[in-house]
C-alpha cells in the first residue's frame, strides 16, 4: 500500500498550468490536473467547444491572451495532428507546452508511462522483449507514440496486430512487424498492449461482438504468448470486447500500474518541462552578448 | 459576526478528494468542495453524466481507476440507493468513502447537520423532544437518514406528516408516528423540519397550491406547536409552496445556521472519516502478525 | 519578460471567493479566477444557469445561503443591469461583492484596467489627451465604464464614435462626443478604444463586412490619429471585422498589456475590496459604543 508515501511537492509552487482541452477527455484532464496539484502548481481548466469552431488565428489569439496572463505551462488536447506543435511553436519560449493528444498523430505521455511500466516489470533491457500492440491502430495516437517510444528504447520485435481496415498503409514505414492474426502475432511475446475500441470510429468495420471472436484477448489466446506475458491497456476498458474480464483482473494485467505510473510520469513531465523552459531561457539570457548564436531555444 | 474567526486548517494537507457525482447537485458538491478545502485538502470534481449509463462494472472500474490515482476519499452522489455502500464495500480499505446522497435511500451528513443545529437550539437531551418532519416522506432520502438519527438520540416523539400518496407503506416500520393532517402533526412539536417539493416527482399528485394549501407551513398553523418551535429545511426552499416567506425568515427559524453547520459537520465528518480509515489500517497492519484475527478493518 | 518574477502572495489566504455567474463567460471568469489564485484564495466557481430563471427571491436565498458558508467575496456576473449592486445592497456588511459585468449596465474592473493601461503608456496627465471609443456604445457595459472612468480622470476629451443605430439615446449626457464617422471620430486622438462587435446583438443592423468598412480600424485610418495613438480593444477581437490584424498586432496596440493588467487590477480590486469590508466593519464595531452616527458602512 503506497498511497500513505504519497506527498505533495512544492515544486511548482507559484506556477500556473492551464488545461487547454479542445477534445472533452474528463480521464485525462484528471490525471494532469491531479499531477499538477501535486506538484503544488495552480491549475485552471479551459474547455473549448469543439462548436465554436477554433481556426488558426483564433488559436492564436487564445494563446496570447493566455500567455498575457503569465501561465507558465499549457497541457494540450486537440482533435488535429500537430495543435500541440503548432502551440509550442507560436508560443512564447519561457511556456511549456505537453502534448496530451493531438488527432491521430501522438500522445506522448501515454506512451511515457506505458514505456515506464514495462522497465518496472521486465526490467531496463528492452533489447530481449517482443511487444504486440493489438486493435485499431489506424486512429489511434497511442499506438504511434508506443511504436515510436519502443523503437527509440530498441525493443527486440515490435508488432502490431489489427484487421486489415484498421491498420495505417503506411504501417511497415512505422518500424513494426505486422499482423492480421491475434494467433500468430502474440505467439511468443513478452508484452502485450490491447488498444481501446473507439466505437464511435468503427463506422463500416467490425461489430464489437465480431471484433472480440478475431481479436478479444482470452486466457486461451494468451497461453500462445511468453509464460511470463505481461497485459496491458490504456484504459478505459470495453470489458468483453477487447479482453475478457478473467485476462484483465488476472495476474499478469499492470492496468492499474499502468494508472498509477501516469501520475508519477505526468508529475516528472511537467517538472522536468519547467525546469527545461527555465533553464533554455536562462541560457538564451546568457548567449545574448554572444553573437552568431542561431540555434533555437523552443 | 464569526466569519471572521473561520481559518483554513491543514488536517488533510495533501490528501486528495474526489467529488464522484453521478448525479448532479451544485448545492451539496459546493458545501463539499469547500469543507474539503477548509481542511486544505486538494479536490477533484467528476461528474459522471446519467447518460453515459454507468452499469456496475464500469463504476468498479472507474472506482479502480481513481484508487490507483491514490485517491484518499470519494464523496458519493448516485441516483441509485446503496450505491455509495457498493463502492465503499468495493474501495481499498485505505480509501474512506461518504455517501452525499443515494437515491431514496439517505443522505447521512444532511441528517448529522440537522441533529447538529437541533442540538445546538434545544440542548443534548434528545428524549424531551417532540420533532415533526413534513412533507415528501416517500421519495426523501433526507427524511429517512434525519428518523434514522433521531431514533438513535432517543428522541422523546417522532412524528412523519405527509398525504397518503407520499408515505411509503412501511411507515410505521421507520419508528414515526404517521400524521396525514398538518394541524394534528405540528399540535405542540419543539422543531419542525419541513421537506423540499420534489416538483419533478410529484407527478399525478398534489399541486404545488394545493399542497400549499394542505402542508404549506404558516404562521398560523405555527401557533399550534410549542411556543418556542424551530423550524428547519434542507434548502432550497420554494417560498410559498411549503412554506411562507414570514415562516422561513421568522424568528423560529434556523434555515441558515443548518447551511452554516453543513460545512462544519462535513469538515467533522472528513476528518474524521480520514481519521479512522487510516486507523484501521494501522490497526489491521499491527494485526497481522496475530493469528485468528476475524475482524474486518472495513 | 515579466512572467518569471510573478509571484503568489498570501494577501487572501484562508478567504473564500465565489464566483457568482449567471451568464456564462470563460475568459473573465478566468482572469478573476486567476487573480484570486495568485492572492491564495480559495475560488469555488458557480454557474447559474440562465435557463433555471432565477428570480428575485430566488436570488436573495441563494445569496444567504452562501453567506452562511462563509463565504468572504463574491464576483457576479449577470446579464441584468444593476445586479451585482442589487447583491451588495443585500449581502451582510461583511461581505466584498465586485462586479465582473451586468447586463449593459457596468463592467467596472474592465474599465479600471483600461485606465491603467493608458496610464502606463501615456502617464498621469490625462486632461492632454483625447480619447475615442468606436465601435456599438448601446449594448456595450465596457464602453459605459470607460466613459466614466476617462471623464473621472478629466480626460481632455471623450469621443464616442458608431452608426446611428448603436449610440444610445442618451448619448450627450454620457459625457462625450458623438460621432457617426470613424474618419472625423478619430483624427487627432491618442487613444483608440476598439468594442467588440457582439454578433448576437446585431440584428437587422450592419453585416460584419458593411460595418468592416465604415468602422473597422485599418493603418490608412489610424495615419488621421495622433502620430503615437494607442490602439486598445476588451478583446476578444473579430480579426477583419473591428480592425485588421495590421493594426491588432502592430507597434501601437496594446491589447496584450490590456489582458496582463487585467489580472493585476483585479488582484488589486480583490485585495482592496477585501482590506475596506474589514476595515469598514472594524470601524462600525468601534463606532457602536458612540450614539448618533448614521453613516453606512457598505
Amino acid at each position: 500500500m503506497t498511497a500513505q508515501t504519497v506527498k505533495k511537492v512544492p515544486l511548482l509552487r507559484g506556477k500556473t498550468i492551464v488545461n487547454l482541452f479542445f477534445e472533452a477527455s474528463t480521464r485525462t484532464r484528471t490525471t494532469f490536473e491531479l499531477a499538477a496539484k501535486r506538484l503544488s502548481a495552480d491549475v485552471l481548466n479551459i474547455n473549448v467547444t469543439q462548436s465554436s469552431a477554433v481556426k488558426g488565428e483564433t488559436l492564436l489569439d487564445t494563446l496570447r491572451n493566455l500567455e498575457a496572463m503569465h501561465i507558465d505551462m499549457f497541457v494540450v488536447r486537440h482533435a488535429d495532428s500537430g495543435a500541440a506543435h503548432f502551440i509550442a511553436n507560436n508560443a512564447a519560449p519561457h511556456i511549456s507546452v505537453i502534448n496530451a493528444g493531438d488527432g491521430r498523430h501522438s500522445h506522448p505521455t501515454q506512451a511515457m508511462l506505458d514505456m515506464f511500466t514495462i522497465r518496472r516489470v521486465k526490467g531496463p533491457d528492452f533489447g530481449r522483449l517482443r511487444v504486440a500492440i493489438v486493435g485499431d491502430i489506424l486512429h489511434s495516437r497511442v499506438a504511434r507514440s508506443q511504436i515510436h517510444a519502443l523503437n527509440l528504447l530498441h525493443t527486440g520485435e515490435v508488432r502490431i496486430v489489427a484487421p486489415k481496415t484498421l491498420i495505417p498503409v503506411d504501417a511497415k514505414s512505422l518500424g513494426a512487424h505486422v499482423f492480421h492474426d491475434l494467433h500468430a502475432g502474440i505467439r511468443d511475446v513478452d508484452v502485450v498492449i490491447m488498444l481501446r475500441l473507439q466505437r464511435e470510429r468503427m463506422q463500416g468495420a467490425l461489430l464489437p461482438s465480431e471484433y472480440y471472436e478475431l481479436f478479444g484477448l482470452t486466457e486461451e489466446k494468451l497461453a500462445l504468448a511468453s509464460p511470463d506475458v505481461t497485459v496491458m491497456h490504456p484504459g478505459p476498458i470495453n470489458r468483453g470486447v477487447e479482453m475478457d474480464s478473467e485476462v484483465a483482473d488476472g495476474p499478469r494485467s499492470v492496468i492499474l500500474e499502468q494508472v498509477t505510473h501516469g501520475i508519477a510520469v505526468r508529475m516528472a513531465v511537467m517538472s522536468m518541462a519547467m525546469r527545461t523552459t527555465a533553464g533554455a531561457q536562462e541560457t538564451e539570457q546568457r548567449k545574448e552578448p554572444l553573437p552568431g548564436k542561431g540555434e533555437a531555444a523552443e
